[in-house]
């Protein structure tokens, strides 16, 4: 008998998990550092609604002719986290992966390239003709909890994981759930979650979740 | 700007491709040719019911005392279909994909690992403690159709296509359809689904879908 290269956990189980934080750095923050535009760091924490947030946003690369080609190009310098790809592999390896973010696809695209495309499910950049951002696609109300429940339709459990406020719906929805790096706040208002810090960390907690 | 590698895709969309015929050969005929047992042979062209078929070949295995781990090592020495690969990546690029197969889990897997793991929904098998494989789960009804529906209650449009009976449900439930290498009497039964028999042509077919 050969031995297989992976050793496979409970067939009926999917995880899910954040994208930015977990498996590639936080977009915007990098997109407003190598652009030099402090008004791009404003995130959620400042802005507390989103699409107040996304329409600010727009303006200030309106108003500096940012296009999403510039973007892409600050984005094609990034590269996912340390050991991103590796554990990846790994969870792949054992069960299966969708990644549900609140990103837009075509910021995501060159980052999940470099990481072997997992499944990503998220949003959607609308762009005119100039090339500039004109407006986004949210791909429906309430996305994460959305994926959660679509995958235990299909009979699966569901693991997820994730690093903020925006991950909790489906982090609720889930069969199983941990926080992944998560900042303070997040650890004090969902105090009911275990946490990982590391790639190692998370190899454990899915683990004892199987 | 730079030149991405990729041409995204309306972003509203998403490909679900069935997995043996399409991505890698047929599994239980290549277990049957290496093995030289000929009664592995036999298909739901030969006994429809698959239950009943899936408890021959069980009974056949057990005879031959072949274990999980003994299949496994054939499996092993297979590949993917020619080109195969480089079409997974072409169609992550431009939209995503999930696989739905009514393969077992514990068969696919060394065949995912040279895919770099797409998403792959299917079914899973039941071994005991001496590696023989004594039963299989199913992972719930009608489950390609279910995977269809599961993604369109997530907002997309669903592009998919396979090669045989059991396939159909999810061409029905599929906003997009096309046949893909199918036999002819899977032609004759199905005149109105467009037809690809190579990557070359799947390629047109999915752009043009979009």
């Amino acid at each position: 008998m050969i031995t297989l290269a992976f050793k496979l956990k409970d067939d009926m189980h999917i995880i899910c998990s954040d994208l930015e934080g977990v498996w590639i750095p936080e977009i915007w923050v990098n997109v407003a550092q190598k652009t030099g535009i402090d008004e791009l760091k404003l995130t959620t924490r400042d802005i507390k609604d989103y699409d107040e947030l996304m329409t600010y946003r727009l303006k200030i690369l309106k108003q500096h002719k940012i296009t999403l080609g510039d973007i892409q190009d600050v984005i094609a310098t990034l590269k996912p986290l340390d050991g991103a790809l590796e554990m990846i592999k790994s969870l792949q390896a054992q069960s299966r992966l969708i990644i549900v973010s609140d990103t837009f696809l075509e910021f995501a695209q060159p980052l999940m390239k470099q990481l072997d495309y997992p499944t990503l499910f998220c949003h959607s950049l609308e762009v005119d003709d100039k090339d500039m951002i004109v407006g986004y696609k949210i791909r429906q109300p309430d996305p994460k909890r959305q994926v959660v429940k679509a995958l235990q339709s299909l009979k699966y459990e569901v693991i997820a994981f994730g690093d903020s406020y925006n991950d909790m719906s489906m982090l609720e929805q889930a069969e199983k759930a941990f926080l992944y790096r998560p900042p303070q706040v997040v650890i004090d208002d969902y105090p009911q979650y275990p946490i990982a810090t590391n790639y190692d960390e998370m190899k454990v907690l899915i683990e004892s979740m199987y």
